[in-house]
């Protein structure tokens, strides 16, 4: 019988799908960072929906400040609402945590989610709380709501071969800390959308080498790009920058000829963060491969071998700075 | 250090939303079935939201039929729905598995939420995929949106002294396989806000001694009940209707003066499940108390005293019939 390990993540996920009725035309379906629906085509806004979780000894550590895995668990939702050109509105919070668990332990995980919701927006609707029996690993699962204006959606979709790729932000350097403190592009985002309009969009989450391809791949496009370009989180290795995942950074295609003036614009609107070009979508089936990036089952793409953080030699990452 | 065990679930949900942003005027916040979103005050209906959780050897054990345990998952969120007096539309599932699990049983616990959706309405929207640690127990996380007309909407906390109670179907049970099997009650609950309004409902998940309380503290309200009129699943005691949990009947509160007329209509409508009368509000701090029902970090109030189901004596509670 084959595991999940066997066959990993996306495979698991498309055969998953199939098996549950869906919406037939959606604005946006399971695959890219949010599900996009649209429920008045009266309304000028999209709803958006996504859910993400935290998994102890994956994502934290069990010495993890909880005020920063709450801030952590927020802002991975919101860098996804972030991706689509949205904000955030409404927060569901699932806890799944032992009896043991201390309750300073628990409140202090919500502090951290109300940091990035009071910076960001977003207001608490509901939530669950389970326990787990002894010695499972706890589980955080964040489900939210948000809203896009409809003329500034962005999918991954829609991208054409010829486009400019750009991240926002440094990469690699996740498991020093940044997994941690990382701040969701949100602003940055819906400025993006309102003035240079990407062709397509998703925020980095499993490592550009496994993102890349996707964006590309749900584009029907190839990518080529120039790896001395990438711009590297200091301390970090250009594998490290392919590979580490959860840099939360914006991946976006534009037309070329935009480029110019974009980067004129966002270095006078955000003279503190970089805007980068690294590459550009080619025709499908041209083009180079990327290996690397965090798959959740097989585990055995990130880029120093760690499956996750118990095996992670350095210390130093679960004593990260508090999130701002 | 306080931890979750000493305090419980209802207080720790006290202490946490106060430290989370949340909405000033809800139409319905945390402690309600589901929160109730008022995106568009033109818009004939309102946003239901809802997130719930299945915990290996909590909710399902590992030999439980993974088709089962799908159904579970997704008939508990519509039920929450239903006791609104909406309907559900969009799913957001969350898996945190083992890399060992088998894709045959992700699969059949797919296959179990699509049995739901297809019976019930409501599609995949999106969702979450993560590995747990080895050893760790399996979490399932099922966050949805639902609708519900805004003249049909049924809080909890809005019935009075004097109001009527009544259950629908049989309570007591779900440790012998009524857990897995259960009908939302998702038609009864839209015919009643349709034909009967209530003027209070909920669903009854953490068993009757649990949930009354929770309604009649809402309405502000004290409560009276018949205990012999409790309508007992074939082979449960008393004391388990009152605590087992896991009924997923519908309690409601209405006007004493339209019973007659509400039983009667019923009767003719649902001609195969049981609506009993069993008891009134009252004015708040008169009438009893009750005590029973599932907590889930206390874990001591189920009747049978036990804590989860790895130490429940009844092996039956794994081999359920199929869900319908």
């Amino acid at each position: 019988m084959k595991t999940l390990c066997d066959i990993g993540e996306d495979a698991l996920i498309d055969r998953l799908i199939s098996l549950v009725p869906r919406d037939e035309n959606p604005a946006a379906g399971p695959g890219d960072d949010c599900a996009v629906v649209d429920r008045d085509p009266l309304a000028p806004s999209l709803l958006l929906l996504k859910t993400d979780a935290l998994v102890e000894h994956i994502h934290f550590l069990p010495d993890t400040p909880p005020r920063a895995v709450g801030w952590k668990a927020a802002a991975r939702v919101v860098s996804d609402f972030a991706a689509m050109g949205g904000r955030p509105e409404y927060f569901l919070v699932t806890l799944a945590l032992s009896p043991e668990c201390e309750v300073a332990w628990a409140e202090d995980l919500y502090r951290g989610i109300g940091d990035c919701l009071r910076k960001f927006g977003g207001l608490l609707a509901g939530g669950e709380s389970s326990s787990v029996p002894p010695g499972s690993a706890a589980v955080i699962s964040i489900a939210a709501t948000g809203s896009v204006l409809r003329n500034h959606v962005v999918l991954r979709s829609t991208a054409k071969p010829g486009d400019a790729l750009l991240v926002t932000g440094k990469l690699g350097g996740s498991l020093h800390g940044k997994h941690l403190d990382f701040t969701p592009r949100l602003e940055e985002a819906n400025w993006l959308v309102s003035k240079y309009k990407p062709t397509a969009m998703m925020d980095i989450s499993d490592g550009l080498a496994k993102d890349l391809p996707r964006l590309a791949a749900a584009s029907g496009c190839g990518f080529v790009i120039d790896h001395s370009a990438i711009p590297l989180t200091p301390g970090s290795t250009p594998a490290q920058a392919l590979s580490d995942g959860e840099d939360f950074e914006i991946l976006l295609a534009i037309e070329p000829a935009r480029v110019a003036g974009l980067l004129g614009a966002w270095n006078a609107v955000f003279p503190g963060l970089p805007l980068t070009r690294i590459g550009e979508l080619v025709e499908s089936g041209t083009g180079e491969s990327l290996t690397g990036g965090w798959d959740h089952f097989t585990g055995i793409d990130r880029a120093a071998g760690a499956l996750a953080f118990p095996t992670n030699p350095n210390p130093s990452i679960d004593t990260p700075p508090h999130p701002p």
